[in-house]
């Protein structure tokens, strides 16, 4: 057997799969089951339509407080010669819901009537009085609901398929049903394998990964209406592997094999499989996540019939986990619950960058969306497989078929929600140059109904960003060298146009980040030139960029004679990862990133780092929150406590 | 203390509220609990901003399977002149996640070097040769994933008060987190009382009424992520009622006390509060659903600091108690675990008919919303505070402000959604004459990805609506008197202008519906006229009134001599209903809604019912699966097994 993947078309691995389960009986509901009707089987899916038992009310009630009579002896009754009903023949006091007597027709409110007593005074008594008097004649069935108001018997009351909601069950308990048939709930076992696994829990060591992909899928799959029984790591070994997927196939329907699905060392899945079973798809042309394997292990309990138990080897890297549970594990659940596929909401959305997709693959692109003024956008996020937190910041994901080969800014794509389309109006899209503070701001904004997107592409690129509408603000640090000033030049330079506020942030250190105890002895500029110093820079337009490009030439320092200077990172915590992991030596940025992991800070600079917002935009509610924080004593102690922040200029305008 | 409640607005009801949870110190986060992190998490609303405490990766991972070498060291590399480089010393194998060696900068995929032996041979073993030979340079850091690249440590990673979703899990777990600081559940006591209950489970006797708005409501409760604790059914006993809250006060952060609280005999929950605490609103002017009770209940355990409990005192109607969930009870839980309170997407639509209101009150209109043609409706759904059905049914909840006094047919409203946008887009709307093999539609509908919503406005109404452009089909059995042919002649005279498909459903027998035996003697239309008998009536413009008009005129009967002639009912079954419980003596229906209800059936008349559609509609996707069942056999199969219809010319077009 080659270890090199074949991957096929999603499409052509979807209708393999579903006709595979189609002749093992497994395309249709699994199981039923008959369960209490009670809160508990809120989410449960009907697994036949709920027809009325009782009709409701099922029998005719009172929908006041007052007097049943008979409407046809009322009918003399008028506001100057009122008319008196005898009690309790004539008339007599029913609550609310309490059956109407055979004899009356309808009901008069207690409101509308005048109680008496044996004397024929008023009754102190309102409910129990001798005789009432009233100025109106009453309707037939007025304030009575009628048998049958509500549900009729026999009548349908919910159907099959029904995910069952708190009314839902309501209903079902008006129209006589103390029980109910839903569809079981489909038993998944999760087995994550892999010697370089360690679970939540345990410090990892280098090479360790910590493994939780299983509790995303297991949430995945409860989410989902089933079952997840999460197994232990497996270590990387044949026999053991063998051992827990039969344990598993004994007890479950579905079995997920997580992680040894490439085409590594640790490959032992789909041999697996083969040993135990049948490898129907080893490859879906799907990215991320096309080490997937769809097939089937057999179970031999009765060797005349086999029972088939499908098994799917998800991929390693968590985004691929994730998207092969929505791809493959959700329909296939949704089918064996009776219950309608998940179809998530959809929008329009422009693309806010150009993305390139392999030339075959189904590509899933993790987008953020939002809206800025009229225009509904789509910012892509990481692309990796292994960036979890591309899927935690998405809105959605649009999904570009095969052939498409990727699309340009400006290209308008249909995005599938995560959110709901509500949601997406309260996202302020934030661009530029980064900045610490911005991690506060997300927080801060979090409690006061905003969501705060920021993409961090350096300052120019924020000007650009706003130039074509695709942002509320930009972050931006950008010195002229010919003035001193910060970030003026620049606008007129990039929105001449466009009628902005520029308005103060920070003022904030900018120096060397060198790892601790400066074992480099790195002090100043000169040094970076050294041979035995790499640096690690920011990308092309960041402000940092230009602030060490600014300094060097009044140094006269060449760029190139610093190594490191072509290795860009888009972020200072970037930037201080490189230094802490020894990938570089030293490099430019602020001091909360380099106290963020532990490195040494040399300061060399000040800055001021503001925030550019186009006039569009001020006026806007959605901003507002963004505003106030400028003056919230909570937002500025939490800053405040970061390294290197002056906050003395915060708020002022630049430009109004 | 009056019997009688003081309504005061929504508004002020909610915010007089809010004030006096905030002064009790009960308008925040009520607990935060520290909880593993697992699959268990899901739903659970973060108390914390998460930061990063580790970066992912965690160190320089490998990012395919392949040789980790020094790029500087393939620099030489050419198609033409390949390069050797010594294994382990300067190429070593490395699985995909493996941390690249200390002195490594990239790796080489398995698939780009071809692995040589000692001899200089192509090795046999592909992941621990001698050497390997390469045939293009490598740049720095290819297929490595550097520290950080997903995460870096000190990040934010999740704000405070998000609702924790699988992903969301992963996330967590790769910035080294083991544990989550999550709000704690509220703990929601919910009391029934009422003496008239009965528990789900037992049948129901004449005035006995089921108790299911304490399943409703825990179901609520649940699914906003509170924990609900059901009591047992209280009786209206002041000394009992007044225990249960007690010892529910002790153990609960809220109370939800239902029934009772509307203004009669069994009125306790309002005196038991003020008993017990304070009653802070007895009233809110909202429909339906005003008898709501706010107020707290004083725990005594530390005397100087008595415990103040809220409770509310929920309406007995099940749409008013479901809707006192949506409007204090879901907020008020949002913010005791500090996520955001549920916001609805919304949707303008115009409304299919005219709605009236209480002048003081907001009043919450239940719609089933669809889009016809071009229009998005919303038809208003029965407005009873009874009709649980009504919030099964709802699509969504229009909310008119007080003072608006209703509106007319055509106007726009502003539809708060129960479904997500998209769905409504599977409605298909039907509307006019009521049949039983609707009913069968709508199962038959949700199974093939449609929901079929159905008006019963007669077929008049429906051929009205359908000039409107109110509805996609529409149901109709209307004989021409001259010509004895169905339809065709009202299609004439309502839909001028509108080219429609008009194509036979089901041929069905009417006949009189009596009591089982006919204890009245009823066989023909005369006996209608008999001063003992009373009838149950369609409503003007259905077709069995038009029948009925028919034959009164063919037989010369005055319909002024008909006892309960103007008592309407909107469908065959609540025609029988009437007569089963002894409303009426007979009504002219279809046998199928006579078995039903166990009634006797003396069939007089043949009738066809068509479905009349506007060939604007006959290309649509959406309406795809409903011709389809016109040829399902087991669809034909669950109609013939209903009494009294006829198949033979189903799906024959009159019209085509």
């Amino acid at each position: 057997m080659s270890v090199y993947l074949k991957d096929i078309p999603l499409q052509q691995a979807q209708s393999l799969f579903q006709s595979a389960l189609a002749k093992y009986h497994l395309w249709k509901i699994l199981r039923v089951e008959t369960i209490p009707l009670d809160e508990n089987a809120i989410g449960r899916v009907l697994a036949q339509p709920l027809w009325a038992i009782l009709s409701s009310p099922h029998y005719h009630a009172s929908a006041m407080d007052g007097f049943a009579v008979r409407s046809a002896a009322t009918a003399s009754a008028l506001p100057a010669s009122p008319l008196s009903l005898a009690c309790p023949e004539q008339a007599i006091y029913i609550d609310t819901g309490d059956p109407l007597p055979d004899w009356a027709d309808c009901v008069i409110p207690i409101e509308a009537v005048e109680p008496l007593d044996k004397t024929g005074s008023l009754a102190a008594d309102l409910r129990n009085p001798s005789a009432i008097r009233i100025r109106n004649a009453a309707t037939p069935w007025q304030h009575v609901r009628p048998l049958g108001e509500d549900i009729v018997a026999t009548q349908l009351v919910l159907p099959a398929g029904q995910v069952l909601r708190p009314v839902d069950l309501g209903a079902a308990a008006a129209s006589g049903h103390t029980q109910l048939q839903v569809a079981a709930r489909p038993r998944v076992a999760i087995l994550p394998t892999g010697s370089e696994l360690i679970p939540v829990g345990l410090p990892p060591q280098k090479g360790e990964i910590i493994e939780y992909n299983s509790i995303v899928l297991a949430g995945q799959v409860n989410q989902w209406g089933a079952e997840a029984t999460r197994f232990s790591i497996i270590p990387d070994d044949f026999a053991q592997i063998c051992a827990q997927i039969q344990q598993a196939a004994a007890t479950s329907d579905l079995i997920l094999l997580n992680a040894g699905s490439s085409a590594g060392a640790e490959d032992f899945s789909a041999r697996v499989i083969e040993h135990l079973g049948e490898v129907l798809v080893h490859g879906v042309a799907v990215r991320p996540g096309h080490p997937v394997i769809l097939g089937f292990i057999r179970q031999e309990a009765l060797p005349a019939e086999p029972r088939m138990v499908p098994i799917i080897g998800v991929p390693g890297y968590p985004v691929s986990a994730a998207l092969t549970g929505e791809i493959f594990i959700e329909p296939l659940l949704a089918r064996w619950l009776g219950r309608p596929a998940w179809k998530p909401p959809s929008v329009f959305a422009q693309l806010t960058r150009k993305i390139t997709s392999p030339p075959g693959d189904t590509d899933y692109v993790r987008v953020v969306v939002g809206k800025v003024g009229e225009k509904t956008l789509a910012a892509p996020l990481a692309r990796g497989a292994g960036i979890i937190t591309s899927l935690v910041r998405a809105d959605g994901i649009a999904i570009l078929p095969p052939g498409s080969q990727g699309l340009e800014a400006g290209s308008e794509i249909k995005v599938r929600l995560y959110r709901a389309e509500n949601e997406l109006q309260n996202t302020i899209f934030a661009i530029g140059s980064h900045d610490m503070t911005l991690d506060l701001v997300a927080q801060f904004l979090t409690e006061r109904g905003r969501r705060f997107a920021s993409a961090n592409v350096g300052s120019q690129g924020g000007l650009i960003a706003l130039r074509r509408g695709h942002a509320h603000l930009a972050g931006s640090h950008l010195l002229d060298p010919a003035t001193g000033e910060y970030n003026i030049h620049a606008i007129q330079q990039y929105l001449p146009n466009t009628p902005v506020r520029l308005m103060t942030w920070v003022n904030r250190q900018q120096g060397l980040m060198v790892r601790p105890g400066n074992p480099k002895g790195i002090h100043t500029l000169q040094d970076l030139v050294r041979p035995d110093v790499t640096f690690s820079n920011r990308q092309h337009g960041a402000g940092t960029r230009l602030l060490l490009d600014f300094h060097l030439s009044q140094l006269h320092l060449s760029p190139f004679s610093i190594n490191g200077y072509t290795q860009e990172e888009y972020t200072h915590l970037g930037v201080a990862a490189a230094v802490a992991s020894g990938r570089a030596d030293c490099g430019l940025g602020i001091p909360a990133a380099a106290t963020a992991l532990g490195l040494d800070f040399i300061p060399l600079y000040n800055e001021r780092y503001d925030i550019i917002i186009p006039h569009t935009y001020l006026g806007d509610d959605l901003l507002t929150p963004f505003f106030d924080l400028i003056h919230d004593r909570d937002f500025r102690f939490a800053i405040s406590s970061l390294p290197g922040y002056d906050l003395s200029q915060m708020g002022n305008l630049i430009i109004p």
